[in-house]
């Protein structure tokens, strides 16, 4: 069976700022923050401050504008938690088998994802109302 | 600072099995199912099937009535990722300090959870939308 786990946790915020208190007086820091302009989003990553090593981060995801899918997920749902990203070994495999099988997905094939990962999502329609990111890292 | 982590993700589901093509094709195993009566839910966690040191896991939530909040949950929300679990190292000392930084909490001191845990639930109202689990483990 192969290697996979939960990578990161999505969730949708009208300002990353929102979040800061809860998660540091946690115990988790973060990063600096990125921008994706095809997917519209200011995103910044909350980790485990100690002993990081292969556990899930929060990954907080602002929208830049209203064509963002994050604004219309906001719109739609509200804030909070959008997605569940699972690290996968091999996503074209996992992806070709997950089609083999049944699932349904938003990407027939993955494609590249921020800091050098390939990404594709499943539909939330199939996988019991999670929208499923996976995601390689290099 | 102290040591946190993301412990698990909570999904309810209408049956428990709904999720156990996805998880399973995703390298992911599960142990056996509990069943909460305090909480009216079955219970069945999923981790990654090698090296699951310090990952989190999946907990999937299927309502064994109607009176159950998993229920409810899904009435009002859809089936999908409900909330998102944090352990930390002193569950007291945490809601504490959460309280006193106006965080609005659901229980005012933690409680008995499944596994000798000791777990609270902050209201997700102040916390970016994000029903949050605190959970000690023993």
């Amino acid at each position: 069976m192969r290697d996979s786990r939960i990578d990161h946790i999505g969730i949708a915020t009208e300002n990353l700022d929102d979040h800061d208190k809860l998660w540091k007086l946690l115990g988790f820091q973060h990063g600096g923050d990125e921008i994706n302009e095809e997917q519209g989003v200011r995103i910044r990553f909350y980790q485990s401050a100690h002993n990081s090593e292969g556990r899930a981060r929060i990954e907080l995801l602002e929208p830049i504008d209203e064509s963002s899918p994050i604004h219309q997920f906001i719109q739609r749902r509200g804030v909070g938690i959008q997605q569940l990203a699972i690290e996968v070994e091999d996503i074209d495999t996992t992806l070709a088998e997950l089609i083999g099988a049944g699932f349904i997905v938003i990407n027939n094939s993955s494609f590249e994802g921020a800091n050098q990962t390939k990404i594709a999502f499943l539909h939330p329609s199939s996988t019991g109302g999670v929208l499923v990111e996976l995601v390689q890292h290099s």
